[in-house]
């Protein structure tokens, strides 16, 4: 454990409410404090540093200014909640964020009333804040009451399609909400688009630590001290004025840029705003992702995520997550295929780190297109590359992919253009929760006509698939792989295609045959050793397919087992039901089969590490055994029978 | 038939290389009659008219000038491809618009090479047409050859993020393309939204048919006549200074506005734009939905739809499909039920008229919102006034709730939030074919945790399940229904909310259960009456609810019955595989049961009526008879045997 740091005045808020009491000054000492304790934290949970640092002067003018949790103040993403939670309440538990039982890495509304509405994907605080407002005008009531509602929310989060498409029907309504704009040029990694380069225009040439004032539409309502230092206000308005029209055309009144982290800015500017605004008013707020730890101020992507770390050094105790062996291994494949065919391209949304394309696009750099936070286009804009005659990779997290699902049906599918999915974090992810679950992408995908949907049991299996892929030209194709590292199978120098629809045999057994889709390939095998000693030795099958089945091989495996058991990383709706569809199809249960399909369970299953998700969704090897000695009916002793 | 009109120099234009040899007033001409033969046919056919008249001269003037199908000319929806269609080929077909077998309403890749990226869902164009460049730019190839990419994109899809989205990537790329925004104050309804209000100040004060100049961007590479016209185009210019503002600063050069009927800036401008555009191009033209067919003109949605007509009278022939039972049965249950509880409110992605919140908004104003092309927001939007206390009923055709799939997972299912899902138009629609049929909806949401999912098997049900999601507070609850008339079944005056989880019996029989999930109920029944000479005479239940499922009711069927058969208009993964799922955790198969599960069919299916697309599917009365007597072995005679 860190030493500690000294906080003497942080140690007496207890609540927002104890900000009320503090002078302005005071409010500065609070943010030092709270900065500190911040880093400490982080320093032994890990996890995602820089937004929250950021965000520590806006954290603690907001709650001195509004009424939380009456106001509703919502972060978007919610990655840069930390000193937010430590303010509110959740300071005794910081220190177990992202761990099972402990805080969520996000805000979430069951943790706490001042997290009004949780977030972990990009760019919804704008929707969730206008219908607190609308909500509000209508005579809604919940159990804080409703007041302001308030959406924090970053550059790169604001060129998301959702976010403009919030603004443009908050503009329209014209009801009294506040969008604080957190620009620092930064999202997870620096931010594409013409909309960032728009943002780095407005205050291009102004260092911003000197922008005391704001532009034309905060003038008529600015305290004292502001419109005394009207004239400078004005020269900066000059050079502002084409700067807040894009928000202003949108129907919002527009103020800044003003200073992040400058509470002598922050504090009379949102006192104005709560006294005066009448309509959508957005604040343009500049801040330094990392602000104040230089090992993260430093780092390229701003110190987002991190291990465990010395807070004194910012060496982090092991790598940071963000290029897991899954990861590593699709990019080198994906690298590999693409020296030999110059029609391979990549697609990311943002997430070049994470998906591995930024190793592709070092190699291949004409060659990969991060298209900003943006899935739907992300996934239509890869169906006109194929439809060019490339061969697009479109490399999505399986959560991320449920973006631009109706680009999927209706762009891809129907169109039979050969999109191929890279489908990342498929499966339960550990510390990132609920929201990050890879869970629904099987049955989304694999009951769309023509779509090809593989999943990789091991390493050297998604090798192969990035190949089959690579081959693959009659339509779409999809392949899910999970977070985290491989099981250390032999690596193929290169993949070989498979053919599509074909599963492989494991192993031959008896009486049970285990039927896998996806990475829990390991626990069966594990699961069988377990029952070895008993003299059960049940047949093991990889289906690598969800799509098209391998009909031959399961309805071979359903004739000479008594008991066929499915296991996948997945919900119902997927592979499972797909399996059960052919069989039943087939009148393989007329005569009875033992038949059972494992899959996650139908609930949200909280942060912990994978491990402990896949024991709470009963999808470890002693889940997998228990099955089998319950099909068999070799029940443990006061183990519950079907 | 109607009579049809003269069109003698239409009836030398076969392909867009004959529009090549034609003068600037001729092609004049064949405007005039291309319109004519819009008329015409869709007098004939019925279907999209009003979007087809507003762009006769553009279509005209961008075959003329491009080189289509080597350049790629992408049409937003696609609603506006009549005149198109006759242009390239599809003259002699015209008159099978959306009828079995003949041409699709929508443009569509398989039809002809002059489609090179099919639409149906709004604001794809921008995303496909950057795709084709980018393609183009890396050296793709595909059969026609790639040159230039041109979306056109009217003002109401414009405003969905995605649109938004892309621009943004093709702003940032700087790559050729061009998108042509045409603009007629429009979408199907009026649309909505900041960005509305926003474009109607670019023209405000100026009649359009006196705009004969354009703005800032396009000056650099004028043709000679606007060069001369300078003096013009700069006080236009100067009012338009902002004009463009918007979309030049996500990097777009911006053209425009020119008058869109008008062939003598139209060709010009786009000539211009060809011979010298360097970058993303943005070019705005006004056009009026209808335009020159009366009728059409003068109507308020400007003759979106509409069934066969009258041409000199415009009457219609039957009443539009806008306004389909099941829809207005929606829209009455839920004016009941917002009598009763003022917290009931309703949200719409721009089509009041299609989902019936028409009507909802004529009754109770200040209660709905139509948030414009936008689904993403409008998940999230009603997620965040759920949070606020009040019911919104979110109301959006199945196929478009996929553009809001990963906001139903993330803001309303994680969060248990009670928004009210209203689905129209599941299962199969008819003439919009596959992209509008309602396929996926009951796998992709039956599986999100806490989520309650029925399906009205008629209309008086559908009454009963707006009552029961007005009543449901304890989580989200989605109800589909779909297209088109009820079945007759007697109306109670209000609904009673149903009992969560719990089906209904319809009749008791023997030997085969018949569960039914949603409308096909009737062809259950009809089935059944077919049975009955024969002595069969299966039970019948109407299962209400995908989830959760009566689990009681469903074991005890399969315990009752020697065969058990599910019938859906979904496709795999949804109720049936559900059922599937309890049976095989339940041990039922273990011992034999005769189980099928009829879903839609593995294949994306052509418009046609929903009757003969049903038959297509073996989802109708004299498949379900054909599946008992099949299962109970009681073959036809020449009827393949399972």
């Amino acid at each position: 454990m860190s030493d500690r740091p000294s906080t003497p005045l942080l140690d007496t808020v207890h609540s927002p409410a104890d900000l009320k009491r503090l002078s302005d000054s005071q409010l500065g000492q609070v943010a030092k404090e709270l900065r500190s304790e911040t880093i400490s934290a982080v320093s032994e949970t890990g996890g995602h540093l820089g937004a929250g640092l950021g965000v520590v002067e806006l954290t603690v003018a907001l709650h001195a200014v509004f009424d939380t949790p009456r106001d509703k103040l919502i972060w978007d993403v919610s990655h840069q909640c930390y000193p937010h939670k430590i303010l509110t309440g959740r300071r005794d538990r910081i220190r177990t964020l992202r761990q099972k039982d402990g805080l969520s890495g996000f805000t979430k509304r069951s943790e706490s009333p001042y997290d009004p509405f949780g977030a972990a994907h990009s760019s919804t605080s704008i929707s969730a804040a206008l219908g607190f407002a609308v909500a509000r005008d209508l005579g809604g009531t919940c159990e804080a009451g409703l007041g302001d509602a308030i959406a924090v929310i970053g550059d790169g989060a604001m060129s998301a399609g959702m976010a403009f498409e919030a603004m443009n029907n908050a503009g329209h309504l014209g009801t009294r909400m506040i969008v604080i704009l957190n620009d620092n040029e930064m999202s997870i990694a620096p931010p594409v688009g013409a909309l960032s380069s728009y943002l780095s225009r407005i205050y291009a040439g102004e260092p911003f630590h000197d922008l005391k004032a704001v532009a034309k539409g905060a003038v008529s309502f600015l305290p004292p001290p502001f419109r005394e230092g009207a004239k400078r206000a004005k020269e900066i308005l000059k050079g502002m004025a084409m700067g807040g029209t894009l928000f202003e055309e949108l129907g919002f009144s527009y103020i800044g840029p003003i200073d992040g982290h400058d509470l002598d800015q922050l504090l009379p500017m949102l006192r104005a705003v709560k006294a005066h605004a009448t309509g959508p008013t957005l604040i343009h707020v500049l801040t330094k992702k990392g602000k104040g730890y230089a090992p993260a101020e430093e780092a390229h992507d701003g110190g987002h995520a991190t291990a465990k770390f010395d807070v004194v050094t910012g060496k982090q105790k092991k790598a940071p997550s963000n290029a897991p062996a899954y990861t590593a291994v699709f990019a080198k494949g994906l690298i590999r295929e693409a020296e030999e065919d110059s029609r391979i391209c990549a697609v990311t949304a943002a997430m070049p780190g994470g998906t591995g394309l930024d190793k592709f696009g070092d190699r291949f750099p004409g060659r990969v297109f991060d298209v900003g936070i943006a899935e739907q286009h992300a996934v239509t804009f890869a169906a006109g590359l194929a439809a060019g005659g490339l061969k697009p990779f479109c490399a999505l997290y399986s959560t991320f992919l449920q973006r631009g699902y109706d680009q999927v049906v209706h762009d891809v599918a129907i169109q039979r253009l050969p999109v191929r999915f890279a489908i990342d974090r498929a499966g339960l992810v550990g510390a990132d929760g609920a929201t990050h679950a890879g869970s629904f992408d099987t049955a989304f995908l694999a009951n769309l006509p023509g779509m090809v949907v593989m999943a990789a049991s091991d390493e050297a299996e998604l090798t192969h698939m990035v190949a089959t892929a690579a081959a693959h030209d009659e339509g779409p194709i999809a392949f899910r792989f999970p977070r985290g590292e491989g099981v250390g199978v032999e690596m193929p120098e290169r993949g070989v295609p498979l053919v599509i629809g074909k599963g492989r045999m494991i192993r031959e057994g008896a009486r049970v045959a285990l039927l896998n889709f996806g990475a829990r390939l390991k626990e069966v095998q594990d699961a069988c050793e377990a029952l070895a000693p008993r003299g059960i030795t049940p047949t093991i099958a990889d289906a690598r397919f969800a799509k098209p089945l391998d009909r031959e091989m399961i309805l071979r495996l359903a004739e000479e087992h008594e008991a066929l058991i499915t296991i996948e990383e997945g919900a119902v709706g997927g592979f499972g039901s797909h399996v059960a569809q052919l069989l039943s199809d087939e009148g393989v249960f007329d005569h009875g089969l033992k038949f059972r399909s494992m899959v996650l369970p139908d609930i949200f299953i909280d942060q912990a590490s994978p491990a402990d998700m896949y024991a709470v969704a009963g999808l470890n090897a002693s889940d997998i055994e228990t099955k089998v000695l319950e099909v068999l009916g070799v029940a443990k002793l006061g183990e519950k029978r079907a």
